[in-house]
């Protein structure tokens, strides 16, 4: 279900060998994806390109040929040579590269206080490095540097860029739409912690401005949902079709992600009323599963709970894991200030680490085995009482690839959560994928008993 | 430094919109490019689309005027009339769309356990489903499902290909070949699960291994260092070039990931002697941070190390830990068998666990603080006793973005290792970056510092 593109469109292009081959993580590509949509843009096309000057170009030359407005890339900015970035853009823009003077000044300033620190260097091919990444396209708008390189804002210079003339665009009339100049194009470092302050400072140039303006505004909403297949969402928008609701005003995209299908719809401003009557027939057909309508994630909802609105302390938490190995410790403290309210936890990975540490019953152990009913609910209790919280989480399973069984197969994971006043939910499931797709899993239906138990407790004391 | 590309050029296109959009990690991109490398193909572009039949056509055409000799596209398969690549690709290569009978069967047959299993389902949507992902172009290869949709290998049809005639290749001389008939197009999955087997399913058919002939054969070999800038390879790359070694011959990529920096070459099998005097030059100059020739990673090395070849049984290991919350333990027990060797962990966020579980003294915190050297050894020291392990590992530290001060800035961690007859390492570090990076690089310098231990162990013992 899409509405049309809007008004400005764009295009990335990652550069990197390491990224290319897969080395590497992007983590750009899907922030910039995100800026994007915020400010309204229709991103096109994201492509991946290896230090290689005639694949940047080529890459390059796909996007102005897609008629794209803006494009932005990422990495290539080192002193190196192998940092090609600012003259493949300096060349696809058909404008000379020249050193900036006051740039290579700034630049040496950035450098100074780490050359002091390492005396070993070699000044010279820093002088040399410092020097090309001040040579940039003549006419470039300058994003100050927030490591050492600089970034760019490239408008196309007066020859004509590369990518019109004769062009395969002909063959799809409804969208190629040749510009009359070409994209303007962003030309950011590939380290996030520098691209990310750098964008910000693109957008409040008059070279990104004037190529982003007439970007039609939108509105993204976000709604989570756990525990149903992603198939019944499907049935869902059907459903909602059925009842009236206009669903060609809304873009809507589903995935599964770490076992929680997210349900994001995108919509101009005046289609408010269209996705609330959408939302409503969620709420109505998914009222058990519907966790989240304003985006935030279940690590968020268990923080805030614990925390607890107005109350005079927050509850704590303990944990102790056997199958997903100290992944929901981890979890629980990923969140900054969570210190507030983890106690710590208990990776009881071997059974005497369950009996000695948790608390565990050596016979129930034996009894009913490690991954069971009883041994979760003792290591959930177990870590409550041991780590003096007001709720234990117990996690035992078996994440593979070995140690399945006919009765137990791999995936199974029973988790148990403890809170005060024997208030206790237990439950088990079986979970498919692999090693780390069954622990990843687990954590994830960990944090939504834990939500469970707390919104339990805290309508019992409403 | 490159070599130029080999025989055969290869790009990828990953199609849907929560891809593009940043929602869902691709990690198709990545695991094909390795294939592709192992292959001796030379990936050229990879390219992410929205689930657009433009914007997919254009990405599939700008492969064409590149001249790759394949194309590979993760995604789109499924049963909805959203799912389009079938079409489009059938479409890009001047190919009929025509039902396959037996596939129809093929998949009905899937589907049946499911449809039994799900009562609830709409029986005429899933037959729906099921008739459109049996509709392909016609003459194409199929590949069986490992889910419910087939994949596919498609030939360039008998009309020409979209991509030729006038075009921007014409621009860019030395790289473009536009090929007699256009690229051979593998149609794949999005799910990773059902993408790996049906990928080296399509490397055995007739359609590939056609398109594939004239691969040059590639070698690749990594080395891997911690602790040292990634500029001191760049000079290291410098000196090797001074020393006489071809490095015309290398195709060296270096990155920096997790706090350590690969070294990854490519080069053809009779530059073997040329990679040897490279790796040798590493060795000389950097003899305390290479760590692995053999691209093991330092998880799977500590792993080795504590299985202990030939030794009479493992060594046991367990954790201590503040600022990591878990992840070293959560790493440590990502590998399949670490029950061998891992006996469990504390997760000791609060200093009351710190007491209570790992056994540190209450007035060791009070005098030197939560984050000290004193802190980092009885965590160590007490994770090694309580959980009856040979070699306890301690950290604490200040992953940010509070909790800071002048004396212990976010970023210093204090790590320690405490091993059988009293042997012990105890170090601090200055991490860069934010929480999430403080935490992860905290948990690489753990590993580190156990195998640097345990290394010594060994060599004591013999």
């Amino acid at each position: 279900v899409h509405v049309s593109g809007g008004g400005v469109r764009a295009g990335i292009v990652v550069t990197g060998t390491e990224v290319l081959s897969g080395r590497v993580a992007d983590r750009n590509g899907p922030w910039l994806a995100d800026r994007l949509e915020e400010l309204g843009v229709d991103l096109a096309h994201t492509t991946i390109v290896g230090d290689r000057r005639e694949d940047m170009l080529a890459a390059l030359r796909f996007m102005a040929v897609e008629g794209l407005d803006v494009v932005i890339t990422s990495g290539g900015l080192g002193p190196t040579a192998d940092d090609l970035t600012a003259e493949v853009v300096g060349e696809f823009q058909g404008r000379a590269m020249v050193l900036d003077e006051a740039l290579e000044e700034r630049i040496a300033e950035i450098l100074r206080p780490l050359a002091e620190r390492w005396p070993s260097l070699d000044m010279e091919a820093l002088r040399t490095g410092n020097r090309k990444q001040a040579v940039i396209p003549r006419g470039a708008t300058i994003l100050d540097p927030v490591g050492t390189a600089p970034g760019l804002v490239v408008a196309p210079g007066e020859s004509a860029p590369p990518g019109e003339g004769a062009s395969p665009a002909k063959a799809t009339p409804p969208r190629a739409r040749v510009r009359p100049r070409g994209p303007t194009v962003v030309v950011l470092p590939g380290p996030p912690r520098e691209l990310q302050p750098m964008w910000a400072a693109a957008v409040k140039t008059d070279a990104l401005r004037a190529a982003l303006a007439g970007a039609r505004e939108y509105r993204r909403r976000m709604l989570r949902l756990f525990g149903i297949p992603e198939s019944e969402i499907a049935e869902t928008l059907r459903a909602a079709e059925r009842e009236g609701v206009e669903m060609g005003r809304l873009e809507i995209t589903t995935c599964l992600r770490r076992g929680e299908v997210e349900v994001v719809t995108r919509y101009e401003p005046d289609a408010e009323g269209v996705y609330e009557a959408f939302a409503a027939v969620v709420r109505e057909r998914h009222a058990d599963a519907l966790f989240s309508e304003d985006g935030r994630s279940v690590d968020e909802q268990v923080a805030a709970l614990l925390r607890g609105a107005g109350a005079e302390r927050s509850l704590r938490i303990a944990t102790a894991e056997s199958c997903t190995g100290g992944l929901l410790a981890a979890r629980l403290t990923e969140l900054a200030g969570s210190s507030e309210y983890v106690r710590g936890g208990i990776v009881a990975y071997s059974n005497e680490a369950k009996v000695a540490q948790a608390g565990v019953a050596a016979e129930a152990i034996e009894r009913e085995g490690a991954v069971s009913e009883v041994v979760a609910r003792e290591l959930a209790r177990g870590a409550r009482e041991r780590l003096g919280a007001d709720v234990g989480v117990g996690v035992t399973g078996i994440a593979g690839p070995g140690g399945g069984s006919e009765g137990k197969p791999v995936g199974l994971v029973w988790l148990s959560v403890a809170g005060p006043e024997g208030a206790e939910l237990t439950r088990s499931v079986s979970l498919p994928g692999g090693r780390a797709d069954v622990r990843d899993r687990a954590t994830t239906v960990a944090l939504h008993l834990v939500r469970r138990l707390l919104i339990g407790l805290g309508s019992r004391r409403g």
